[in-house]
């Protein structure tokens, strides 16, 4: 190798260094204490599986399109996975008959899609993943959104930054056939125009519709009703409107919900379809309200057909998934990311080469009381290892010097407040807590 | 597709059901609070590389016959990662100049090796991986074994429980030389047969050693020396041992520790050789005490030429990794494997469609005070939910009655210890904490 290697990371991926990882770090760590206070349990999969996990019931565009797929060395096709459902389908159908319902699940999984580059595109990303499997209840559908509206109100957000637009494809199924003609098994195909259509000129949207043999006006006028609280009740049936989950939960949001959640924006929108065949009727996603990021935060639905396809009893499903890149330029929109925690609480040093082994026994004491503290690898001068230190953001340094060792204590440096003090070393963790607390919830 | 889809993951991958998963997190988060403890900064890189990353300098066994590799829909060869030095090195290397050393850094990532099935083998797993940039000190060999110390420490394991053994890749060369006539430029070729003697007959290895064009016996003689503190210093110099960090380390270790970790065995042992190229001085490996365990731990090592390999300034490094399968191994043969944590703490019944509303009050108060709490998707008799409940293994079940509630209080009942008592909902969360601390320190 007598060329350089490369230092960027391969294109449309990103490195985490320790500052972007921190803010990622800090706001999913919130996510899962939301996420695991409604009793959902981690679970994980491996990110390699075989292809035919999507091929079934997926979406063909991911799948012939934007997979990272590869041959292993037993001849077997892989793909690196570009979604989650298919794999927790899978794991729930493994566990069939033993498992108690409903199963409440949740992870994290690196998910990879070959996308065409642009800006703020990227071909892998981490999303939480959250399902609900075992009910087909629209108790179901309304803990998705409440889970999704403490999330957002974990990270800082408010009601008004964000709002979750829900459908039905049952719904929209029912409707396309009274109005447009579009028999049931056409409408997966409409649903595919539908969910390109912001990203197209109108007039390709109804050149596809006519393509598939119906008449654009007809079909455009489903998903573009003026009020659809208002307008499907004039060409849906009472009682299908009343099976709907999606149109249950929407309507009766208000009451229903916990009263911290009452104000989330929750509104019935038929243009939401989304890309997966598998789901069977509810789909909603959640969007920033400001128009900066058009793109969706988190985005599911219900599929109760899924894990039967490996043979077991159907169980009906649910489940959303929030990827980091959309909710963290979210986050830095609304001015509510977390600032990156990168510098160590303390550094212990010594005066002089006499109080060196004292240095390891008082950071093993810090540490322990759970405060990050280095200690010097090389042997410095005082004055620049401190001017190091303060430099590098270091709250405290520690300083053992035979003077204060000789009473038990230490010489305590305060480097943001520039104030110098002894404490005892058996005071000195609390002490330091003490100071660290105080500086978070200050202003 | 007629055919039922398989539910088991590809060979040599595991899924993560949530009582695995509850264990891995537990262990997990463990290490991460050590690892911090002592001022390191968590940080991530993409899951595919390029292979020109592993053939420069990794192992030619891993890339040639070990790796999952793809062409992926831009004719890159990807690889996804065998092991995170080479990530990590990388990234150093992108920010050479701009970081301030010596850097500390952690990261935990999923890697991926096709091996031969075997019992106990898996192709893939997580490993954590703690590096030191920018130093030569023999500090950093030191803060290595405090920090792997205090890990298994975290866990749960004593000093006798595990061993650290420690080589200097350096020493040996100069060993081989100096006994064998082995030449400095063949010394990775007899390492390799080395690392590979504990799995084959020796003959195989005495044959491999012959091929090289060595004399088997005077090899494999500075391998086996009986106490390698006393005949080391009869084959090298003063100087050398002296210049030796491993040699340093070892021998100094009971002096220079922090007095919790005295008691660590760090012996010097000269089998322990790795398999990483990039390897240049020492090269250490922590082993369970326990002959059921016979792989190691973790592993690490000194690469001071790595980062070099980008075109940026020569930046010495220091790192090991510890990745889950053996570690847990490790855990359950010492009976010291965290149990799993996989039942909600509580959950909200009402005793009548009236109290349905105060339900979602009371769950949102006992969430935002950090406790697991379902509520119910159907409506079923109060007697079927608590059994239900109970079989679940949920500690406390709330229950929302008009008679209490007019007195702004629920019943608690405690399904552990089968009692039941009216508790005011103020109260309620604070109330459930405390017993559930309780019963965590119980024996």
């Amino acid at each position: 190798m007598t060329q350089p290697l490369p230092t960027n990371p391969i294109p449309g991926t990103r490195d985490f260094f320790p500052e972007e990882m921190s803010v990622r770090m800090q706001v999913f760590e919130k996510l899962y204490r939301v996420i695991e206070s409604y009793g959902y349990l981690r679970y994980d999969g491996p990110m390699l599986e075989p292809i035919d996990l999507y091929a079934a019931k997926s979406s063909e565009e991911i799948v012939a399109h934007q997979t990272y797929v590869m041959k292993d060395r037993g001849d077997r096709t892989l793909v690196v996975r570009p979604e989650m459902t298919p794999t927790v389908a899978r794991m729930i159908a493994a566990k069939s008959g033993s498992l108690s319902m409903p199963a409440r699940w949740y992870s994290h999984p690196n998910l990879w899609r070959y996308e065409r580059k642009q800006r703020g595109r990227y071909r892998e990303h981490w999303q939480v993943n959250v399902d609900l499997f075992g009910t087909e209840s629209w108790e179901a559908e309304a803990e998705m959104f409440e889970i999704l509206g403490d999330m957002m109100f974990a990270l800082g957000a408010k009601a008004d930054d964000f709002f979750i637009r829900v459908s039905d494809r049952a719904l929209m199924k029912a409707a396309l056939r009274a109005v447009a003609d579009v028999p049931d098994d056409k409408a997966l195909d409409v649903f595919g125009v539908i969910d390109r259509m912001a990203k197209v000129p109108p007039e390709e949207t109804r050149r596809a519709l006519g393509e598939l043999g119906f008449d654009p006006d007809k079909v455009l006028s489903v998903f573009s009703v003026g009020d659809p609280l208002v307008e499907f009740p004039k060409i849906l049936t009472a009682e299908l409107l009343a099976s709907s989950k999606a149109w249950r939960v929407v309507t009766q949001w208000k009451e229903h919900a916990a009263p911290s959640l009452r104000e989330l924006r929750v509104t019935f929108d038929p243009t939401v379809v989304r890309g997966f065949t598998y789901y069977t009727s509810t789909v909603f996603e959640l969007y920033d309200a400001s128009p900066e990021n058009p793109r969706s935060i988190a985005g599911g639905g219900r599929y109760d057909d899924l894990v039967g396809l490996f043979g077991k009893p159907r169980t009906p499903g649910i489940g959303f998934g929030m990827g980091d890149v959309t909710l963290i330029d979210f986050l830095h929109t609304h001015g509510i990311a977390p600032a990156p925690r990168v510098a160590p609480d303390a550094t212990v040093l010594a005066l002089d080469e006499g109080s060196r082994a004292e240095v390891k026994r008082i950071a093993a004491l810090l540490r322990e009381a759970g405060l990050r503290t280095t200690t010097p690898l090389e042997t410095k001068k005082l004055g620049k290892a401190l001017e190091r230190a303060s430099k590098e953001g270091v709250r405290f340094a520690v300083i053992a010097a035979p003077a204060e060792l000789s009473r038990g204590a230490v010489k305590l440096k305060d480097l943001v407040r520039s104030d110098e003090r002894e404490v005892s070393i058996a005071e000195l963790a609390a002490s330091m807590r003490r100071a660290l607390d105080a500086l978070e919830v200050a202003p």
